[in-house]
């Protein structure tokens, strides 16, 4: 590799979605499950950037994940340099800025990754990230972009433009959660790809782009991590600088804004796993197309997801279901509508 | 009524099925829950045959439920003559023995009833109990026709023969569990009526044909008698003694062989609630024809029974599913195969 330091890996492991519900809670987000293999996909993020070429990463989380995030990292042996806990939550851009501020603002690679998504094909991954490399040294931001394979209205889509060098492409535009109409068109042109929101670029780089674009984030960050407290590597931001940041993703405070931004394309077998329908579609599956987790009995059961971490749970003559037992709840639906998981949500909150 | 004594209700609650696992279990059988009303189908079975013309009943019972059964009439201020506790389950002829002979054996009319059957229309039951009291009186076993609307292969089945008074009529002939094909032309005869279990008959009558038919069972259940203990309205009949009797049904070991049984047909909203397709058919359902109880939510769900006695159950989208959770068990089927509770226990059992 022709880059003069070892590649950060910056884990975002902020998120607290409730699209996995009754599995994923807030106070046990996605992350912290063991969903797609043994290991939880916090775990299976620092796996996948590790070794030689990296450096130990950093993980920015929820000060109320704290002891989730350092028990699950020992676990695997994975000693992170830092554990950023952010007092609140100001979306991707202030977090990644704590996260670049730590590393030291210098001109290291950041490799900036969800700490809930999956990826099945680790060396297609990392060819994506070689061939990044030397345009990133060079100042580029890169955002790797997945071959959609569906017309997802929830996710970012990137124009794919000319090409750089062999693999890695200029952004001709960014589109964020398009309307139905657009995002077939989009899937229909073969030009356009989902932001996965892996992103690599040098930390600084990084903050002199949040400083020219929103300069009241860069010192929020930078006021925040002054006052911080430090315990080993656990840092606590300050919360009243932290909160005076504007929040912001990523996409819409840097990447859109920024005119050296490219894409590389790779396909990885990626997927956020942002609902139960996409967990049944990467997951192992038997003869039936049943795909089970926990204490299940299926007889004559067809193309099911069922997954318990407790009760038992026993079907038979069903078809297509999402079965999810968790702690005290059952969640059923069909397949094909686990997106109305919020909806039913609401609707116990009494609404 | 035209009865010298008072009838004495004999409630049997040896059942111990497992069809509406998992609510119903060894340890807490059907008729101790409550599956169709705020009481459990043993205190409605109690209160359905008490205040003006009834004796305090006589209750056969496991002996492994004998606080349960204490503890629920008490509940409901019912206050049994006899609480009679089986050592081990002889079917019903040797149950009934046991409660005529704890009746006195004299000529008190006894009206045998499972403790786990539901009958909607009281009024229509005590009138068909009065029609069939003057024959009881004379020296006949009756049993009550359930008008039959559908071809129940489970069922025992009634040819209604000639009147004998107003609405009883002698019985022609009992089919035992017939084949489907000769189950659909019984209904469709409109002269047979389905054996609803339920019987009158004096406790002399009734000791007399066991000891003309089955002169064992007679012994087996008087020696019981004769050596059990005895503790306030409490009665074990001695174990040993017991375990002599023959196994068998009233259906078999008497009336089917008796030739003074008549049948006293009556519409009384009855059923054995021997499915989880039969308590849906017969609970209150809302809009969308479902039926829940316990922390249920439903959204754009129709058609569906869901009931739970512990965790939450959420679902949406859903038609005519069967959900049950109970305790560390949560069933799922669709409506229409709730027969195969046992197939799947025993697929569960390793099988």
């Amino acid at each position: 590799m022709p880059v003069s330091s070892a590649i950060i890996p910056v884990i975002l492991s902020g998120g607290a979605g409730t699209r996995l519900w009754p599995m994923s809670r807030p106070e046990r987000p996605k992350q912290f499950l063991a969903l797609t293999a043994a290991e939880t996909m916090l775990q299976l993020t620092a796996r996948r950037a590790a070794g030689d070429g990296f450096a130990a990463p950093i993980v920015v989380a929820n000060a109320a994940h704290a002891d989730a995030v350092a028990e699950q990292l020992s676990a695997i042996g994975s000693a992170p340099q830092a554990i950023i806990l952010e007092p609140m939550g100001r979306n991707t851009a202030p977090a990644i800025a704590l996260a670049a501020i730590a590393a030291g603002g210098g001109d290291a690679p950041l490799l900036v990754m969800p700490s809930d998504h999956v990826i099945h094909d680790l060396d297609a991954f990392r060819a994506a990230i070689d061939r990044a490399l030397p345009l990133v040294e060079d100042g580029w931001m890169v955002t790797f972009g997945i071959a959609p394979d569906a017309p997802e209205t929830g996710y970012g889509w990137i124009k794919v433009g000319a090409p750089l060098t062999e693999g890695v492409h200029r952004v001709d535009r960014f589109v964020e959660k398009p309307p139905l109409d657009a995002a077939q068109a989009m899937l229909a042109s073969g030009d356009h790809a989902w932001n996965g929101g892996i992103f690599l670029f040098r930390a600084d780089r990084f903050l002199g782009a949040i400083g020219r674009f929103v300069p009241a984030m860069l010192d929020a960050a930078q006021s925040a991590m002054d006052r911080a407290q430090r315990d080993g590597n656990c840092i606590r931001p300050d919360a009243d600088a932290f909160a005076a940041s504007p929040s912001d993703s990523i996409d819409y405070a840097v990447m859109e804004r920024d005119d050296r931004v490219a894409v590389a394309p790779v396909a990885m077998g990626w997927s956020d796993v942002g609902s139960w329908d996409a967990l049944h579609a990467i997951s192992d599956r038997d003869d039936a197309h049943n795909a089970t987790g926990g204490d299940v009995t299926l007889l004559d059961a067809t193309g099911c997801l069922v997954r318990s971490d407790g009760v038992r749970v026993a079907m038979v003559g069903v078809s297509d279901l999402i079965v999810v037992a968790s702690g005290n709840d059952v969640l059923i639906l069909p397949r094909g509508r686990s997106q109305e998981v919020k909806r039913l949500l609401d609707a116990m909150k009494g609404n």
